[in-house]
């Protein structure tokens, strides 16, 4: 692993909404001053922050509102990848002004089955459009939702054009011979391999991996940072065994909602149950499960409701 | 087929852009006049104008050009639906702010896998927060593009709940069973059942379906309009193929890059060719092969390069 290489550990902020279903930039600070706390980077607008439910001039109203709040901007990795060319500058353009300066960037996932040609091309525009030495972009590779890859052919293409700018990937295809392949295969000392949840944490560090940017981040940071830090203890088996059993209560039901149960119930603020549709809100019954399996592993999530917290 | 029913031939219409990239609001005018000169409706912002590649602000921009330069609000069914449920409302209140009162609307495509109650929450919540009795939502299913179904209990259910907005589908699953599903299966008067392709175009009337919204509607719109005016007489089956010759031509090339390198040849406008990654515009010796295949089967766009229709 290069001395050059970032790494860590980062949590796809889930956004809190208002009964008006309008993001709620108070509850956000808070809930990204919590996770700070906890050791986790703030890999705000992924997949797991519904930030393809909001629209770009929502997700830059929330930046701004984190910005002003005194979030620390090296400490933030926010999704700036849609569908459009142009939110996608926007958004990329946005974080730069913050002095935002790392991006996780999905491919623009509206068309499929397109080519390596045509990512190259959208890549290539955002980098040129933006025009900003200091962009570094991590890629966002998330088939099962995003249903549009990105090869390591691709990914070498864009590493040899853009050696400075292309710092790194989340790789959240579930599948470890993909990430090792990443680890393996992609041809640059600082190229920062992320596997796309704990699960792999330990085999993606014991690859020469960066770290992992995970969903359970928002609820189970300060043991997957331990992980992280001490995963050459000869405990860290262990460890990743009970981060998986932790991971398993939440995959029991549709991830975003179960996180933002466990949210509302152990910071007792019943406004985090809230979800934009498609997605709905876990149930009384399976919040309650989420809540005795949790019980069961020990689980807490110490300090969270601090609602004293408010945006300066 | 009750006698409320509307019905017609729409053209997604495709989507001109400058060499920075920007669209074109002049030219889109200018194809829209001819395309409505040929007798189809103007379905801008569908798939194959790639609409989901541009902002809610570059659409609506587009709308405004469109309205401006005098083009029908009644002709129009504008895509309007994103993954973003407030992009999804702009748009939509943007378009009958224009007196246009029919869209087509997408779900929110992003996630995968999500339940009929989360889609129908969206659709509601878009309904709801819209809140003008005069809108007519087109629901839109193309499950290989946006990998989100509508299923037909999901459709029922929608009709149900608001039976005055819910006023058709476009069927782009490519799967005629399908469709015929819905002309069988939806219980309502007053539900227009639009086929994704000319290809199914003659099954569809026969069926009680209410025409079709096709991509080859930008360019070979005359013949498709006379197919859906004469589908009663003798030579109804002769016709149907000879559409699907045409579509077969279009159909070895990527439809959008293909319907753009027809226009900008035969209507001697290379602007035409441009496309936004990523997709990519069609190469020479392809456009070359597409024409060549057009001319021998006798294919014209009369009329189709009338520079003078500039905006008002």
């Amino acid at each position: 692993m290069s001395t050059d290489k970032k790494g860590g550990i980062y949590s796809p902020v889930v956004t809190p909404f208002g009964a008006d279903l309008a993001p709620d930039g108070q509850r956000l600070v808070r809930h990204c001053r919590w996770l700070l706390g906890q050791g986790v980077g703030l890999a705000v607008f992924g997949t797991n922050s519904e930030a393809n439910s909001m629209s770009a001039q929502e997700k830059m109203g929330l930046m701004d509102d984190l910005v002003k709040a005194g979030i620390a901007p090296g400490r933030m990795m926010p999704g700036t990848g849609c569908c459009a060319l142009t939110d996608t500058v926007e958004l990329t353009r946005h974080a730069l002004a913050h002095d935002i300066h790392d991006v996780l960037m999905l491919p623009p996932f509206y068309y499929k089955g397109v080519s390596d040609d045509g990512l190259f091309a959208s890549y290539s525009e955002v980098i040129q459009r933006v025009g900003d030495a200091s962009l570094r972009i991590y890629l966002y590779h998330i088939p099962p939702v995003s249903q549009v890859p990105l090869s390591i052919p691709l990914i070498q293409r864009l590493l040899d054009a853009y050696p400075r700018v292309i710092a790194g990937i989340k790789d959240s295809s579930g599948d470890w011979s993909n990430t090792q392949a990443m680890l393996q295969s992609v041809q640059s000392p600082d190229f920062n391999v992320y596997a796309g949840s704990e699960s792999f944490l330990l085999d993606t560090l014991r690859g020469g991996g960066a770290g992992c940017i995970t969903a359970t981040g928002n609820v189970n940071p300060a043991a997957i940072v331990h992980l992280y830090e001490t995963w050459q203890n000869e405990d860290a088996d262990r460890q990743q065994a009970a981060l998986n059993a932790v991971r398993q209560a939440f995959q029991q039901f549709s991830m975003i909602p179960a996180l933002k149960a466990a949210v509302a119930s152990y910071g007792d603020d019943p406004d985090w149950f809230r979800v934009r549709p498609p997605l709905l809100a876990l149930g009384d019954a399976q919040a309650k499960k989420l809540i005795t399996d949790l019980d069961k592993l020990g689980f807490s999530m110490p300090g969270l409701n601090q609602k004293a917290g408010h945006i300066g």
